[in-house]
């Protein structure tokens, strides 16, 4: 039932006269899709929960090993996520070779290495910003492990989130700990490989009440820019302010050539890390459009930057099954980004030269309104995947056979 | 050095004199300063935390006797927080008048009780209104149970706050469970004495993401207005949409006769949970400048309404000392307490009658420009308190007494 | 090219087929398209702006007469916009009857009457909560007139929607005057015959600044609930908080019988008065699901209220044209609308009861995500209408027809 | 009545003795006091209204010369508003050496230059970001004539706020307008003068509600940074997402060297434009507790930066008195700075460095706590000015003066 997909399929066809009138090369569209990966992180696979309950769930990975396992699942079922991120210390293990090989031989591979500088008792008060300045070196020690990390396992990139802030007015000194932030982000740059890079999230608030040390796209953008090349922003859909318009963001910083990353989930009010295009599916379109303009832009640099974005999901499953979830935000973004496929460009150009208000808004509107699930099924298909992995995954047993692993799992 | 104070202090005579000059009856402030009364809440003196990372404190509670312990201490540093909101099953012990006379003994009593129907494994899709009639009747059997501790330890108050909701859209019915809500309410209401009440929390979100089955004041106050005398709406000025205009409501539900109490802290971005009035003070004051214009209305019902709110805090102290945090905040809620003493309501009437607006806005401004600092130290000194607990606290050697409990105490 | 429409078209065919086995009734779809009626407003088709700038377009309508002929445009082109609210006074004729008239020989009706109770100086402290009473009165009198002049017409609803409120803490006594908002809504109420409604709306801010009398549901569904059954709710869809579960409140009031009608447009910011459903096309859809559900409900009251609710546009168009704006909004709210259609109520019940999170989130979302082009299609050619009114438009000739009446027409 | 203070005052010796004891240099603070000026804006003393309408009110300016009048008279009771603020085209006139002698003989000099770019109905999309090659000339022609208009009459800021952005996905090249915006912004660099600035302002939304085209303090810093030295940015504290710490950005921005100025005003909602801390006070203390730690930083450039400020307002006053709401605003932002210099600085340094989060919020908040009047009253007296410049406006005749000019004065 969920490989039933032919190429003479109706609605497919239909699909494919309409865009090729459209002026849309389905072909190159369908190679896009294929190649786009993106990556689960190992923590999704794991219980996770808010400050009231952590609602522990049957089947939860019990080390690094098994999140590979679930992850390299995920992958098998949608050959669109070939590697998985790693939270260390959360997956840290004696052996990050024999985990690489784990890995690899499940089919995918290791991703960005993400350090934890927030779970220990000594980073209460901060870690590169804490006013201690042996706090400060273990931060940074840290930092440089989870290069040496990434060397091991091959993985470019190095992606930092920093929990760092302050709750009340007057507890910190702004300006002090943005120098010590600088200071720390400097000390993993210069120990960075020339192919390696260093992605800079930023977040709005939480768990820091008051203020966080990078508060917004600016922070982080002023810190990449400083750092040089191998440092990037990287952009979590959740981590802004409320009517925050991100896909403007977005393209800022491909024009700048310091987007180097994505964090995907949705949010209704905070950082609710929830299901990737769950509630505002039209916000991930809109980003993808930004992304594709980018990625025909005539300045070279500017294409190569949007086209070397790291797709990443960063999603907390609390009340629903984790690998599930994933699939369900899998099949979200490329429907997503299968949308963005197609947009007629330089229909938009014309109507944005004629001033033409609704006529521009209707070129990037009509491309939203298309059902994809025809192409993503020919995507499928073509990979040798199943055409709706979701039910693929219900009828796999694999949930039954994680069953044994019981309750009381990983956790993040 | 912290109980200095006398009447012949300059600063308290200058005033004084200002605020007689002002047509102010300084002594029955006093009297109203000296009658309020702030519940702090025993799991206030536990561990807390964010999803992230729970600090463990040194001396930290390891007992609902310890919790009433350091209340009881707070009490006596300030003279305004008589009473301790317990939390079943946090606080759940085997014999509850053994658990009032322990907060007898110590000068305090035993005041709301706060059902937790969040933290065991079957409320994971919602208590009281969960799909599952069972857990519906494990959730009302609870709630019956803390209106008979309730009666065991003559609180009048059950405070009720429901983590129930949705995360995704379509996850559940809306409709539905806003029966079930009712029909859970309906039984404890039921199963109250006549001179006892049920107050009705909302909140915006979290622990849900989507929707939260009371999501506002206009949710909780359609609930009680159809439960009857016995159910007031309570406000926790953490849990409302950016923007809103709480004193707004306060003002509105007071003239309802639907306001029985408020849950105190301090936000800047969602549930932040922070010391009271520590980040945006006016607002504060504005609340209760509301409730003291309504505390002198013209109809008996209404200034019965404002003269009868239970007064409560509700913080989480996750990197600051616990007793010190619950102290500032008691200090913070006095402060603005007693400015809102100050104003002048028959100017401010005038002013609003002759559409004055910067006069009327004045009237209700300068009040809050007073430092009361001198009033709040007559004040304490009549009741025999230091005139500055947080001080007196650090100077007490309590804190040394307790870090005797070690780490590891009870958390909620 | 805007009518080449037929049953047998393949788009349409497959779209028909897929749903069929979906067990989806489709013709029962298509009736129900065809019966939604959107009420375009008079004011939508003059020129608006913000406080900084109006920018007058060519082609505005110069009367209420020429308004209407707008209007009717739109319905003839979409079959879909019966009826034209007015606003009083900026649509005040001599003679109603008249205007009346010139609508049926247009062939569309008048629809909600909306007094205007903000643009005279008068009103410059508040209508109906003025602390004059002759602006009281004045305003009271309005609205009396608007029930009037709805009497004359014909029109069931009068629309109601108060710019009060005030700017600074202090400047107005709120509790006086919700109870002069009750008294003034209790003159109309009674004024109104049986069959007449009074559509309550509220809104969060804009123009004042600090309080808005009615600035929530919660407010303005305790005025209809103490008025009576001929008063309800009017959700205007930009009138909230950030982050508001719109579609709860919506299934809320519905709940109680109490939701009367809707103004849609869309918003990212604040009350921007954009072309519903051009931001966050999920939201509206997920309203509409909401509606859909209750107008299956088994409780025939309710489901009353969902089949009785009016839907009418409110919108300012700045920057874009004017009618080709209402076409396009219009266009929006039908696509929303239909996809609501195809979700299988049976099936979302079964996964909601299975607390099956994902699921059921599935049975909604799978809806959202077909293209009801084909089937908008197949609704237009039947009523007798183009394929596709916004390009009918264009090629009409209209734009070129108005062009002739300048710039400088009627704006509100 | 507005000018009884003497330095005998009872009030101001304790007031002294207390700020003594805490080791703070009172006479320090009142020289900074007394160097405080913070420039009001022309457009302040005009009509203004929001987009549902305009109330004129009795005694506004009928020209340039008249708002010139308005602000002097200000400056007169106040000594704390030196320079006026002026709108171009608003506040052209044929001889801008007349306006500066006339503001001269007045007593106060003409300050920053605004071009205005929003009102003319060729900005209909954007002004130095239009598509049409023609506007964006005309754009930077009107920020050049700004240039020299400001040398004419010696000031040396430009203040820039641009309207430029959209209202819909798709309507425009985002990438594209951010290089238009550089190059319109880079033709007035070149044309300033070694000892000019350009001060760069941003906004979240409004006049446009999906994208600005400098919609945060990143992209006006990022545009600042590339032009250089002369180039600052201008925070204007309405401008931002609900919940912004701005105290934040205000202390990052004076790190980077790249703060130049303020637009002080309050908001609640939006870019609500009412009397600067109206709303929340402690807000403003808070930005000037940054200005004053960066004030005495080591490091020269940032001190020289926090002392280089320059402090305007940018209100609306819809409602209230015109000239009485400008005092109110000068007040309240003397109050905050004033209360900003009672800071401890090397209290809070090492509350700090002991992460004693409580005493460090306790050094902040407990400057807050003390109430100014006092102080202010000295420094007026000294200044020779009333020491209540509401009430001596009040008093001073000067409104039934103006009341001669009538309604229908100035907009903007």
């Amino acid at each position: 039932m969920t490989n039933q997909f032919t190429r003479s399929d109706k609605a497919y066809q239909v699909f494919e006269e309409e865009q090729i009138s459209r002026g849309i090369d389905i072909d190159q569209a369908v190679e896009q899709i294929k190649a786009l990966q993106i990556e689960t992180p190992s923590w999704g696979y794991g219980d996770s929960g808010t400050r009231f309950k952590v609602f522990q769930q049957e089947g939860v990975p019990r080390s690094p090993f098994e999140k590979i396992d679930d992850a390299a699942f995920v992958h098998e079922l949608t050959g669109a996520c070939s590697s998985v991120a790693i939270h260390i210390p959360w997956d840290h293990v004696d052996n990050f070779a024999e985990l690489k090989d784990h890995a690899q031989a499940k089919g995918i591979g290791l991703g960005a290495v993400n350090p934890n500088l927030f779970q220990e008792d000594i980073y209460k008060f901060g870690s590169v910003t804490n006013t201690d300045p042996d706090v400060r070196k273990r931060a940074v020690d840290h930092l440089l492990e989870c290069a040496d990390i990434a060397k091991t396992i091959g993985s470019r990139d190095v992606s930092l989130w920093f929990a760092d802030g302050s709750n009340y007015p007057g507890q910190v000194d702004f300006r002090q700990r943005k120098h010590w932030m600088y200071e720390g982000l400097k000390a993993l740059y210069e120990a960075l490989d020339e192919n390696q890079r260093m992605l800079i999230e930023y977040k709005f608030f939480e768990p820091a009440f008051y203020h966080t040390d990078l508060a917004d796209w600016g922070m982080a953008f002023n810190m990449a820019n400083k750092l040089g090349g191998k440092a990037q922003v990287l952009v979590d859909t959740g981590h802004h302010a409320q009517g925050t318009n991100i896909e403007h963001i977005v393209a800022y910083l491909i024009d700048e050539e310091k987007l180097g990353g994505f964090h995907f989930n949705s949010r209704k009010y905070a950082d609710d890390d929830l299901i990737a295009a769950s509630l505002d599916p039209y916000e991930l379109f809109l980003i993808f459009n930004q992304i594709q303009l980018a990625s025909a832009d005539t300045n070279p640099d500017v294409q190569k930057t949007a086209k070397d974005i790291a797709f990443m999901l960063d999603q907390s499953h609390n009340v629903e099954k984790k690998i599930p979830a994933v699939l369900r935000s899998i099949m979200n973004v490329q429907t997503q980004f299968a949308k963005s496929l197609l947009v007629n460009h330089q229909a938009l150009a014309e109507k944005q030269v004629q001033q033409d208000v609704l006529g521009a808004e209707q070129v990037v509107r009509e491309a939203y309104e298309f059902d994809v699930r025809p192409l993503l099924h020919r995507v499928r298909e073509e990979l040798g995947r199943p055409i709706d992995p979701y039910k693929a995954y219900e009828q796999s047993g694999y949930e039954a056979n994680i069953s044994s692993r019981g309750k009381g799992g990983m956790s993040w």
